[in-house]
This record gives C-alpha cells, structure tokens and sequence, in this order.
C-alpha cells in the first residue's frame, strides 16, 4: 500500500469492475456446487456443495503460497513460471504485464477466482463416487501441476503458446479443456458407478439446478466480462456475446430435448445455457454479436450429442462435464 | 453528465457501473422465477421457474434481431422505431442519445434485460394455467407490438410521449404497466382456473419466496440505480428512495396483515417490498427521499388493498402480478 | 486518493464501488436469514428470515430518521452525535469527512446497510425462543442507544476513541462486537430454550446454510472491500485478506471438526468461512497477506473452542453467534 509513483494513472472504474468480476466469479462456485448437487441424487448433495466451497478454499490458499507465481511470474521460461511471487512476495500496487490497468493485488485476486472454480468444474464428472480426502491432495497436485503449468502456456507473459501467438480470453484452454480433460481422467480412474444407467439416477433437485444455474450465468458476466481486465468496449462486447451464446444454448437444447422426448425440461434449459456460456467463452472477447449466436448453437447442438452418445465412451461422467466443458471449451 | 465528444472521454466507472448494473437487472429474472414458483403450487413451480429464463432467452434474441431497433432507433417516426440497428447493426462505441455516458452497446445491454424482465412478470398472473409453447409465441408477439412500442413512445428519442415531455425514470410506463396490463388480458383470456379459490392455493415453498424477493430486491439496485446510465448523484439518489420504498413497502404490508389476520407473515412482508419496489420505481429518480416513504406506504397500501378486492374483478391474477405492478406501477 | 476539492472531481468509478459494495451487504442479510434458518429447527426457520428482512426494512427507516444523524454528524460532542442530519437533512452530493472520494449520500446508503445486519446478527443467539413483536422494539432501541453509540464512538468525526486515534477498519467494533454481546445479553434475558441440548436440535436445512454462506461470503467482498470507501488498493488488499482469512477458518474449523468426530461436514466449513470473515474483519484494511491467514487460523480455532466450551457459559446462544462474532470481532 505504499504510495508508488504510477498510482495516479489507474482509473478507479477499471478496479471497480474488476473487483465486482472477482466478486461475481467467487459466486459462480457455490452455483457450481447447487447445480451439480441438484444434478446428482440427494445423497451426494451435500458432498458435491461441499467439494465446491473446499476447493475454493484449499486453491487459494494454494494460488496466495505458488500457485500465482508459478502462473504468472515475469521471469519464467517457456514452460512455467519460477517462485518470484512465492507467498505474495511482490505482489503490489504495480501493474502485471497482463493487465495494464489495474494493480497487480487486483490481477491476483481475479485470478485467484479463475483458478478456484476450474477443479471445482472437474468434480461434476466424479460425483457420487469420490471421498472427500483424496479430492484434497488431488486439488493441490492437479492445481500445481496441471492448471497452473497449462495456463502458464496460455497466458504467463513467456508462455510458449503465448509466444506463439495462440489467442485464448477468458479461459477456454485454461479452464474448461483442462477441467474437462481432469474429468474424463478421473472418472476413468474411478470406474464406473455401481449403479451407472440405474432408472434412480436422475437429478434430485430440479430447483437447485435452476438456483445454480442461475448463480453461474450472473457470475459468468464476471468471468467473462471481467477478463478484459478494465471497464471497456471488449468487456461490454464479451458480456453480449455470452450472454447470447447461452440464450441461443438453452433454447437449442430445449428444442433438440422436445424432438428426442416430447418435453420441454428446466433442467435441459439450464444444462444448454450453461454449455453455451462455456462454448462462447475463449472467443468471447474475439467474435462479433452474430457469430456468438452460432457458437451457441453449435456449442449447444454438439455439447447435447456428446451426452446422448455418452454410453458408447465407456466412462461414467457422472454429470457431463466432458461433454459440456471440454467439448464446449474445444470449440 | 455532458455527451461526450469523443470514445476516449468515457469514464470506465460509468461502464462498470452499468455493467455491474446489467448482471444486477439479470439476476432479477430468476429472482422472479423462484419468487412466482413459491407463492404457487408445487406442480406449477418449475413451469414458472422455466418460463422466466426462457423469456430471459427468447426476448434477448428478439432483442438483438430487432426489438432494440424498434424501440431505441434515433431516425424513427413518433410511434415505433425503423430497423436501422436490425441484427446489431451500428451497435458500436459511439454513445446512443440516451445514454451519453456510455457506449451504445451497454445501452443496449442494459436495456435487453429491461426487455427480458417485463414479460417475465406478466407470467405471474397466467399461473397454474398456461402452457409452455404458446408463451413463447405469446413471448415474440407481445414484445414486439406491446413492449417495443410502448418503450418507444416513453423512452425512444422521436417518441411521442418522449416529445410531450413526459417523465418515466427507471420503466414505471414500459415495464410494470404494460406487464400488468398484459398480465389483466392474458388472465382474461385464459379464465380462471378451475379451482380458483380453492383452499389449497395457498403459496407452497416460503423459502423461495424469500430468496426470490432477495433476489429481486438486490437486482433493483441495478434496475433503477443503473438507470441513470452513469455512476452519478441520481444513481445513488434512485437507490435511496428504492431502498426506503422497499422497506417502508414490507412493514405497511406486514401491518395491514397483522389488522386482518393477527398475523405477521414472511410471505406479507415480500409481497409489500416488492410492491414497494414496483411503485417507486417510475418515479425513483425524480423525487426526495422523504417522498419514497410516502410512495412505499401509498403503494403497499393500495396494492395491498387491490388484492383484497381481487374477487370482485372477475378474473384470476394468479398472483397479484396487476395488483402489484400495474397500479404499483400507475402512481 | 487525495480529499477531492469539489464535486466534479468525483470519480465514478469510487461510486460504482461504494453502490455494488452497497448492494453486496444488502444481500448479505436475507443470506444471514438463510444460514440461521438452516441452522435452526424447521418450525423457527421462517421467523428468522422473517427478522433478517424486517431488521433490514426496520432499521433502514430509524437510519434515515435519526440513525444517520446521530451516528456520524460532524458537529456532535465525544460520545453522541446530534439531529444535525434527522430526516435526511443535509445529505447531499458534498462529500462526509470519513469519506472524501464519494458523495455523502453514497456514505449514507453504505453505512445504513452496516446498521441494518448488525442487529439481524444478533438475532442468531434468540433463535427459537423470540417473538416478533419484542423484536421490532428492541431492533428500534438497540440500533439508537446501542449500535448508533458505540460506532460514533469509534467513527464519528469527534467520537472520543476517534480522537484517542482506536483504528477499526470494516466494523469490528460497531458490528461484530455489538452484535455479539447484544446476543449473549438477549439470550441471557430469555433464558434457555426449554429443549436446548435436546438431541433434536440440529441443522434442518444444510442446503440453506450452504447458500446463506455463499451470499454472506459474497458479500463480505463489499462488506470489507467496499468500507475503503473509494476503488482503491486498500480495498483491494482488504478483499484479498477477507477471501484468505474465510478460506482458512473454514478448513480449520473441518479439520478440528475431523479430529474430534473423524467427519468432515459442511456445516462446518461454512461455521468456519464466517468465523474467519468475522475474524479479519475490524483487521482487514490495515494488516498484510500472510497476516489475513493468521487472523483466519486462530479465528476459526478460538470460535470452535468456544462452541464447545458453550454449556459452560450457562447461556443458550442458540446459533454461536456470541462465540463467532464477539470472539471473532474481538481478535
């Protein structure tokens, strides 16, 4: 806190959306874990509520010790970051080189949120199995090792993709490929359930599947949004765009449910909404208004496919987050 | 709070305050979904959960396609707007006449949750009754040629109230009269429903209907505090008098209940903020604070009364949506 | 952030902050409704939505009349302010001396939410044994000769621990210290419940703890974040200490718990989350980081030993508010 000699420069709006993005992406967890939790049967409910809170917990802590650092130290190679920022060491009112407009504790915290929620996307696939125990020590390892290593890649100022030009905004590859792909593995790892394609496997809680969801498209305004890092003309674009996309995606969904089944469900709204915020979001802060409209759709119509072929993969992604993160994230 | 001249004078702080003022207005949506669900019947309480996304979805679309030409065009006649911003078109950075603070696609933003939000309160009133396909028929044509309409007149820059001079603040004209009016036609048409009256109408889930009214009211801030556009002297004034309204709105419901019933209900309590919030809201962010306390009390009170008198009407408003927002709206 | 001189040299990205923040806290008291809801039998969860709404509609109303003005006017003596402000007089785009970045009318609606959840914190220790009607009197009285005192006290311009130079950041004393021995005096007034210890006395509800937690977590972010009173580094650093703080008492508070009963649950992290909010809250603006993790370590600790250090004290403080927020607050 420190007065520094650029502190005059910063625009006080730019740190208020993206505070108020952090806030809103804080949220999309615990609407992560209603949905999830009214996905699954009540039995697993409070343990999917509870997976969504202790990963938000057990990552920041994380991120505050070398999760940030390793993320997004200045001075690291191509293939992750070094321990500049070990502890918050350094960690102040100077700018980090990806987000210009605001102090480096505000970029921190941002994506302190980003790195919360992922892990917490990937237990979707592995409810109803998994204990709580073993799912801290994998959030520790899977975090360093896995989310922290490919968002380097993607987003760390010497990131080998970065150098390379790849284009990712808010999180494609970082969050939603990388917790999708977490998914599959570990519901590989798990097996199936005993009781997999059982008639009792239906979700238990309609309404908090629709709280949820609610939960994460308001946040994702955040998520999205918040990723221009500053109050300006590509977050209000993102915004539309997401917004788009996941409207187009709960209608497309809704459509494809009443052709197979003759039913219009809440719970096939909120699934397609929520694959189309996941599709639109690494191009979220590229594409024009239109194209969003296609990415829900596409997003939506393919997403809705994967879960129909599901069985034929073999695993038991207990609450499709392959099909909606990765293949949504894919796209 | 004078136009700009030029893109670089905006002030990212009125971006993100409309922003943040969007997601606010979003939130509302499912906020009303769960409020209407609860004050239902069990069997009816996901379809009014759906309902109010699926307007959310149809009415942004409609939206971006033509609804916002129609209604914010700046080259339009004095009674509806032409298509000069069909499909997005010159929805840029440059500030619409409205909204000189910020770029014209937050205005838009903005306004589509407006759009989104005022069919979704006339569902209340078609409640245990209607059937999923016709209300989004109901949902296209309505916004089309009642909401785009009427908005034009009130808020569009060539309308002809606009040009008259009338005063509308945050939607008292578009959106709380022109729902509860549709809400009073559509009950009409339907007829009521065959146990109307029956004992067993009573509201089945009270804990929705406060996290609804929670909801609702934290969305209101963004709903009139937002619309000034700016993070400006009105904006904070519009939320005082909303705040106060809101209060005073609960308590003279709760009391007038407590006279008829000796009781002091939850459900009393809701019912009265929320009417509070509709009647202040026209006028929010025009008059004193003092004034809000008397529009709370006037509201409630006369709203409070209107649903006592409901039988006498010969229709059946599910729930109270003309009573609430059409006279709450009206004063 | 230098004292602006005059009204133009606002900038409305400090407003923007101070109104979400406002909003945030707003939400946070149907979210304390709903953690104290869950936390209580069945047949008292809708009396204690009921009180954390009323105490909100309440006390907004005492804040405009005569809260405000006797808690911060500037011209008041060492311990009480004066009727300088009654009814609003006064409050206007001039800014108040405890906040120069922001109009006094934005400092008014931020601080009423502080007045309006402390009381409805007090609430938790009542829970199951209070009637209604009392409470609205004590919400009057208590909020006048209790909350209104004791914050002049520490925030008043003249306050005399003000002048003694006693620094409270986020409302240690005034909220969570007030709050706290108001409960501990309220449930000493009404005496135990005449089934406490009963073995049925536990949670009804862990889906609403877990939502209750996740809007008061939520809010915290505006709650702490938004008392800088300006989108500043302050306000940044403070969020990072309440986020790092939560997330620490909650894991703290599941692994006693683990300890001593070999489970973890969820109603544990989230008793932990908001001992570890509490905890950092009057600290959260002056200390560092590493500091926040301290705060929220022996937070959580202290306020689980003195849940089970409880039947000693010979006071039935029915939901621990007593042992989170006056022990907590105090730290």
């Amino acid at each position: 806190m420190d007065p520094v000699t650029s502190h005059t420069d910063y625009k006080p709006g730019d740190i208020a959306w993206v505070l108020t993005s952090t806030a809103l992406v804080f949220l999309m967890c615990p609407g992560l874990g209603l949905f999830y939790a009214g996905m699954a049967r009540m039995k697993h409910s409070l343990s999917l509520m509870m997976l969504s809170v202790l990963a938000v917990a057990l990552v920041s802590i994380q991120w505050y010790f070398w999760g940030f650092s390793l993320t997004f130290s200045t001075t690291g190679g191509p293939f992750i970051g070094n321990l500049d920022h070990f502890v918050g060491r350094g960690i102040s009112w100077e700018p980090h080189p990806s987000a210009p407009n605001v102090p480096m504790s505000a970029f921190f915290l941002f994506q302190l949120m980003f790195a919360a929620i992922t892990p917490a996307l990937a237990y979707g696939a592995t409810a109803e199995r998994m204990r709580i125990m073993p799912s801290i020590l994998f959030l520790f390892v899977w975090s360093t090792l896995v989310y922290d290593v490919i968002t380097y890649w993607v987003w760390g100022p010497n990131g080998w993709l970065t150098v390379m030009g790849v284009m990712d905004y808010a999180g494609g590859t970082p969050v939603h490929i990388s917790s999708g792909s977490a998914a599959v593995a570990y519901a590989m790892v798990l097996g199936k359930r005993k009781d997999y394609n059982h008639p009792s496997t239906v979700p238990h809680n309609v309404a908090f599947v629709f709280i949820g969801t609610a939960l994460l498209w308001f946040g994702w305004f955040g998520f999205n949004g918040g990723s221009a890092l500053a109050a300006n003309a590509r977050g209000i674009q993102t915004i539309i765009n997401s917004h788009l996309s996941a409207c187009v995606g709960g209608i497309v969904w809704v459509m494809l449910d009443y052709r197979h089944n003759k039913k219009l469900t809440l719970i096939g709204f909120c699934t397609g909404a929520v694959a189309g915020l996941a599709t639109i979001t690494p191009g979220s802060g590229f594409v024009s208004s239109s194209s969003s409209l296609v990415f829900g759709l596409i997003g939506a119509g393919v997403c809705n496919l994967c879960v129909s072929w599901k069985s034929k993969y073999h695993f038991d992604d207990a609450l499709d987050v392959f099909a909606v993160h990765y293949v949504g994230g894919l796209m």
